[in-house]
């Protein structure tokens, strides 16, 4: 049987970037995951972006994925707010952040996002990126085709 | 100058899943594009499923992408319609769908999504798959940060 809320977090490590929904507006980021799987997403963002704004008024958030290379694909719905935790900066700081905010975890324009998934549905397929028709697992007329991969709701 | 209509059609091409949106709700779709390049996004899906039943009811449609790997990210806006072009069927029709549909392209599941998008927004990466900031380029504080992509609006 398939652990689909193991599987999220540890496909998750592997995404680079999913779809942020705020207010029904979709942009891309890039999700970051804790090494010790506390529940969170985290993301880095700047002052002024959409995502900074969702997160200081605590909005509704919802994180789309969509990954062939891991082969995880749905949403999780949460709340998002400003973190001020200095050890999970740490942590999660990269050279791509580094390269964007030119004085480092103190620059003033850095927004550490927490986003706490409280539900979600997630469709697994195949980590090679091989092509696959998702719906026809909704569909339940998988009985006799190929077992590729499932179809979760999620509750954290 | 990036020509992002172009981008949009040439790296739909190599994008394997996305995220339909309909009435709020998402599900992973494989996008098809046609070699003419139509203007049109194709679906395969079933009978019975949530897009074959928004496209019979010629519902509004959002397709969110969020592919690292051709570096294509963002959703585009249009209607859902169901189709019987053969010739655009033997066109994406593929080995997946083949294992997925006994009867093959006569099976009565089978159901060809003509998606035409009409507006969207776009942000494009490295198609090399390096992390990445999307945030950044919109909160335009990107003029001496690295040229690593860009983010327009589309109309179709």
């Amino acid at each position: 049987m398939t652990d689909f809320k193991k599987e999220f977090w540890d496909r998750l490590e592997d995404v680079r970037a999913g779809l942020m929904e705020v207010d029904g507006r979709l942009f891309p980021m890039s999700p970051n995951v804790s090494d010790d799987h506390d529940g969170v997403i985290w993301f880095l963002t700047a002052n002024g972006t959409d995502a900074a704004d969702a997160a200081k008024a605590g909005k509704a958030v919802r994180f789309g994925i969509c990954d062939t290379g891991s082969g995880l694909h749905g949403y999780v719905n949460g709340t998002a707010a400003v973190s001020d935790n200095k050890e999970k900066l740490d942590e999660i700081w990269n050279f791509v952040a580094a390269s964007w905010y030119e004085e480092g975890k103190d620059d003033p324009d850095l927004v550490l996002i927490k986003f706490t998934p409280k539900d979600g549905e997630i469709w697994l397929s195949p980590e090679n990126g091989a092509m696959f028709l998702f719906e026809t697992i909704k569909a339940n007329i998988t009985d006799s085709k190929p077992d590729l991969g499932g179809r979760a709701n999620l509750t954290f």
